[in-house]
């Protein structure tokens, strides 16, 4: 965490206590923390205005982060960035403001329900905040009425901090981190590469925010239009989830609430485009041209969607026995959720069209395949992703042809460029860790009590970023019901390490390259 | 099928017929369908000697399969083998040889359980072949003491055929296929690369099978001896099964029917031997040393074997609560015997300690890991392959050190070997198509009324041709009763596909290659 702490010889700041740290790692979690700090108290004031039940707890909580965000950001000074501290930096930013985003619902005791001790209660906030920032949405939450409207807010809110990231935030405010800066951003985004909008890394944070702040403006205008104007709070907080791709909602239902294949259609829509490169639609505002028709991913994307509504609706249809129209809108809605890694459901109850637990075994495993698979590169949607699920097939498919002339020299193309055999190799290497990462998550659930097809959904789903899973802990239901406390706790990790795509925290945890060395001596012997 | 049809103008053979088929693949067919019925005529004649029961049967069966084999040996004349007929060959070798093998079964009625019409008779005879020849050892038979003592033995003998694998018997019998013959070995051997053991094909193909009979007289004397001298029967019908790492017993409760710890250890050690490449027994006789020691992917092999035992012991006995001598017992033999893809079990009945479906859901994880990796290249063992996981696991670590260094070049490599790129990506690529055709099995088999737990461990076993599976399909239950009869015909496939490792079953279906040049243009796009 202290990584980078050496003092260097710079001018003078202007204060002398500034000279004290010159750690962009502290500098950059004091930003981190001092927007979430903001958020809060925006929320603190919301609660004040209507529900008033938790405005003391957001207040607080909001002090808390504001100073201790406040400090680091004034005692320590940003220098260019070591190469190595780059993935700590993040992973530590992640952690703590996920530990400190847990403050307000364990102040409002939001989790206090009859029978629930004091580590229940840190428990379920960490799971609740791990799964708001890491845009996840699986939650322990199960009496939605109780909470004050600041505070559900405020719940919503941090899947949009985790959504876009609050290290591309503080990387858009610091003007002058160069190479290192673009590292980071890379290394929080999700996907294989972070396109560079302009030469100026801190130009580019700030673009992706702004169209990410016109894109939740955007679903906001859609939502309340398609809800009949009734409600903006409603229209808001869903806004949030769906530029995140997130999955919270104020409602215990979901979307199930409204009933409406209004507010639906606008959802799916919102979710798709959540679930695209934010790259391509700043170009799209910018140059007033569709880029969209011309990227190789976004056409599987849709393609992939596509399919498996085709395939899920025939499957309910026929084998679940729903009438047609329900088999589409809830295939339709489930697919492009869990296909998005939103996780929102339109579930209406327990059984209903869209209460995919109930659906056939196949329907539910295209679905686990969706979870895998998930969004574009450079959106705000989690798994996989689309472009590295293409590489990979051209991986298998250039297997077969070497089968036949093993020595032929076939490269891997997207769309017009040739992918480099590194890229290549790495995208396996992911797949495989990806992979590991599920069995060994797999291994820890199960011990710890969790039934194996719940808890192959949920470590699918957690790292996936997703929300709702398969078996017990599906979208009518709830993960507190479903898991045992440690449990809980493995799968907020999981969604942490998910959102920021492995490499990050594992090596955090394991920070030289040269214990990799050492590990393929011995996977060598 | 009838590739390869070109007549060639060469001297006239001994016979005019002959001339009328210059194809290769009806020749290989040929030989190994009257291989099989040299086989079953010795069973007739072992059932003639004891049970008399199924003598008719059997004598039959042979007539069938010889007057088939003898006419297409007779009829068809080897020529040069071409590229593109190498799968081919292979694929419809194994398809038809299964198909022929089922007839004893079918004859002798061995299905004929009260209610089973004759499709239902029919899918059980080709479940018990197909799952005889690829070596799983799943099996269908609930009534294991009516039938007679010969059609038991064929029921042994063709797992026989099939370990060693009958294309590399018609090879070590076809004295002048040249590169062809190599190619052939390689398409039906298991792994990455066959050891040519000698310059000459058929040579290589007849050490192959020298050593693999030398392999069976040993673990008969050895299993003799264990079973203190007892049955001379038993002994020779655990050896073919040991041999090639199957998994049929002649007892309904498998090796549990002995519960005798001496038994249990020389069918673990044997099993070991089994799972080990038979290039390194034949060096270790041939030379009188012992080669095993420095061969990297055998000491992985052994180290995987090792820490899977250890995790076990420690969950069953402490989460399970088996006392620590039963843990042991049971965890030993389960994960040598999923760890080379045998399948036999020392379980005494349903819920003793070696019952492991009744293991905790992360021990029952561990398993399916192992039924993945499966054993050595080169051995009779199914799976993924040993070295192909080390390959895939340094690909892995090789992502992290990229993710640090992405320009960097970093050369995969195996004890003193470098694992050239080519065969790297054929590995991932390998790796994947499993992935990809795991997904599908279970979709077939979870749309044919599977249990989504029972089905994927038996998807998984079938491909990795181990035999029993989770849940409904454990060690001490039957595929009759966890599936349809459409499933059993889907997993019988898989054996197949997975015994041959996918790719000579899929070229046959997808005979040319641009069209998965073909595909990979669609999938660019």
């Amino acid at each position: 965490m202290a990584s980078g702490g050496v003092p260097e010889a710079t001018p003078a700041g202007p204060s002398p206590l500034r000279d004290w740290f010159a750690s962009t790692t502290l500098h950059i979690l004091g930003i981190a923390l001092a927007a979430v700090s903001l958020g809060m108290l925006a929320c603190a004031l919301l609660e004040a205005a209507t529900s008033r039940r938790d405005t003391l707890a957001l207040g607080a909580s909001a002090l808390v982060a504001g100073a201790a965000g406040g400090l680091l950001w004034y005692l320590t000074r940003p220098s260019a960035i070591r190469k190595r501290d780059i993935f700590a930096t993040v992973a530590w930013t992640w952690i703590l403001t996920t530990v400190v985003g847990a403050l307000p619902f364990m102040l409002a005791g939001t989790f206090a329900v009859p029978g629930a001790g004091f580590v229940e209660q840190v428990v379920n906030s960490v799971f609740e905040s791990a799964s708001g920032f890491s845009a996840s949405g699986s939650t322990v939450l199960t009496d939605f009425e109780s909470p004050g409207r600041g505070l559900m807010m405020y719940r919503q809110l941090t899947h949009w901090y985790g959504g876009m990231g609050v290290v591309v935030l503080a990387v858009a405010v610091l003007p002058f981190l160069g190479v290192g800066g673009l590292e980071l951003i890379t290394a929080e985004a999700p996907g294989t590469t972070s396109d560079r909008l302009t030469p100026r890394v801190s130009e580019t944070a700030r673009r992706l925010w702004m169209v990410y702040i016109g894109f939740t403006a955007c679903a906001t205008v859609a939502f309340f239009a398609a809800d009949g104007f009734s409600s903006l709070y409603d229209a808001v907080a869903h806004a949030f989830t769906l530029a995140a791709t997130g999955g919270f909602s104020v409602h215990a239902d979901s979307i199930g609430h409204y009933d409406s294949v209004a507010v639906e259609t606008v959802v799916i829509v919102f979710m798709v485009l959540g679930g695209t490169s934010f790259s391509l639609h700043w170009r799209a505002v910018t140059t007033g041209r569709v880029p969209y028709h011309r990227n190789s991913e976004f056409r599987s994307y849709l393609g992939v969607l596509a399919v498996a509504s085709a395939v899920i609706v025939i499957l309910v249809w026929l084998e679940n026995g729903l009438p047609l129209g329900s088999a589409i809108r809830g295939a339709v809605f489930t697919v492009v959720s869990l296909g998005t890694s939103t996780g929102l459901s339109n579930a209406t109850g327990s059984g209903s069209p869209g209460d995919y637990v109930t659906w056939v075994a196949g329907a539910q495993l295209v679905l686990l395949f969706l979870m895998v698979v998930g969004g574009c590169t450079g959106s705000t949607s989690g798994g996989i992703k689309v472009k590295r699920m293409q590489v990979l097939g051209l991986v298998m498919l250039r297997s077969v042809q070497h089968s036949q002339t093993p020595r032929a020299v076939i490269p891997i193309r997207l769309g017009r460029d040739t992918v480099s055999e590194n890229v290549v190799s790495r995208v396996a290497g992911f797949f495989l860790l990806h992979f590991l990462l599920v069995i060994a998550g797999l291994l820890a659930v199960t011990a710890l009590g969790g039934e194996l097809e719940t808890s192959l959904g949920s470590v699918v789903s957690a790292l996936g970023n997703m929300g709702p899973a398969l078996g017990e802990a599906g979208p009518t239901s709830n993960y507190a019901v479903a898991f045992s406390q440690p449990a809980r706790l493995v799968l907020a990790l999981l969604m942490i390490i998910g959102r920021l795509e492995i490499l990050p925290i594992l090596l955090a945890v394991v920070p030289y390259v040269y214990r990799a060395k050492d590990l393929t001596r011995v996977a060598r012997r």
